[in-house]
């Protein structure tokens, strides 16, 4: 499978970074985990910036919702809980103070409705843009999480929710699927789990690489959001749901008790993990930020992730 | 004492964070502390923005060293041991990616010398300029940590090394005091300790604040950064040197334990905290990012910092 240039490029950095014997998961999946004498914690950074994830004319209450349930997301598509946030902002002078006291009402709402306790932060002028990171720590319940190499050939795949077109709002206003991660992770046992954020169409292809597997997938069966076709599904990024496989043994039934758990939201088969190493035939690449060709403006501004 | 608009912003945007348990120290200091079963966990996010802190001009190399050492002096401050990091890096589409490769050799060179594991991290795209945000974790040995609120009215203030004119190149090239300030928590039971980012000017005053102190200082005595007056020791910033006190009766002495123990480091007492809740007439601000007036051009192309 192709990788993308977002990928060879991390794989070139990351290359002989000093190791560390608590370090049981590195670089590379939806969060890092560590081993403490507590347990396993899990550490996550991701972020959003103006012009590439928002605009300047969005609600910034909004915005704040945004930039903390990102990270959210990798702990939810890992099983795990949120712990601890550290909020770092880069403001440029155009901006009102004002601004930031609106943005903290959306990190607020975020972190009450989803546990989270904002431990520090720190705010930075830059010149031009509205920039902001959030890591986060995490717990796993019961020692178990779910990375994304897990996957085995005949394993099922499965998506939550709505894929696509989450630029006309859901980019901005997505609940991450914390509750939905954990009881993927525990009761369903799923081998292999990543949250979408860069779209299906390279999200996949990533699950499969670190499971060492191909993939099938009935491209006619994708859930679409209302307004979205195949393609946006595929590419449009930003979904926050969760891609899971789990064995042909515990599929069976999963269906009947997701409806059971979470009545109100979708859960689709998508496709299988194969020994094949492939991707399908023409297989469509999701949002890749760090390929040699610019985006074209319309999409960088209509809150395209960046991974 | 006045607070800087940054000081200002920073309160009313905390206001009203939701509460934690386990947090023993919130936003304020120059890390969070958490409890956890392990014992005591530091969290810091820092953060360098072109135009600001560096230069797209200047090695990626030092900068990349900069970006990590910058929170690494943070830890310092609080007698801790580094343990993981995040880095989080918006990258503008004129920046070729082996950018990023030298970038990442200085970062690789000081986890390797401060003991840090790079656990994760995330790249994203932004419209106009370079900008890095780095979170790491810590612990305390023995459970002792030295916030800024620990000072007490005739407590003498000390600083290490020398300050002012970073920009010459200091702050781009410094070393984090972690091994001094272990030394400081543990072996001379430090009241109250920070790093200077912003300058003594404001950093003090901040210090004294958060102890209920006012202080005396004798502008005398400030050890200078050759090139430096005492205004630059004051405003210039980007020290990254520590600042702390100590009770009379712990000072007695101090100067020769630390000669013995840090034979090469300036150690510097530069005045007292009192209780008259002020600081002394005339006292200079440092650098304060988000104050109405706009830094001038010179300034904001030197590598102050934000804080």
């Amino acid at each position: 499978m192709k990788r993308s240039a977002e990928d060879l490029l991390l794989g070139k950095i990351l290359k002989g970074l000093p190791a560390s014997d608590d370090l049981v998961l590195g670089p590379g999946d939806d969060c890092a985990v560590v081993r403490t004498n507590r347990g396993l914690q899990l550490l996550k950074t991701d972020c959003i910036a103006e012009g590439v994830h928002f605009l300047r004319a969005h609600d910034p209450a909004r915005v704040g919702w945004k930039a903390l349930c990102r990270p959210l997301s990798d702990i939810a598509a890992m099983g795990g809980e949120p712990g601890q946030a550290l909020i770092t902002i880069f403001s440029p002078p155009d901006l009102n103070n004002q601004y930031w006291v609106e943005f903290y009402k959306g990190i607020r709402k975020a972190a009450r409705k989803f546990g989270v306790c904002i431990a520090g932060g720190e705010m930075s002028r830059q010149p031009n843009g509205i920039a902001v990171s959030v890591a986060l720590t995490g717990t796993v319940p019961g020692g178990r999480f779910v990375g994304r190499s897990g996957g085995r050939p005949g394993d099922l795949l499965f998506v939550t929710g709505r894929l696509g077109g989450s630029f006309a709002g859901h980019h901005l206003d997505f609940s991450p699927r914390l509750q939905e991660g954990r009881w993927l992770a525990g009761t369903a046992r799923a081998s292999a789990m990543m949250d979408l954020s860069d779209g299906l169409g390279s999200d996949l292809p990533r699950l499969a690489r670190a499971s060492g597997c191909g993939f099938d997938a009935d491209l006619a069966s994708l859930p679409l959001r209302e307004g979205s076709g195949t393609t946006g599904a595929l590419t449009d990024g930003e979904d926050y749901e969760l891609l899971f496989a789990v064995s042909p043994g515990q599929a069976a039934g999963l269906a009947a008790k997701w409806k059971s758990a979470f009545p109100r939201t979708p859960l689709t088969r998508i496709g299988m993990l194969n020994s094949a190493g492939l991707a399908p035939m023409g297989w469509p690449g999701g949002w890749d930020h760090f390929s040699v060709v610019s985006p074209p403006p319309a999409r960088a501004a209509c809150g395209w992730t960046a991974g």
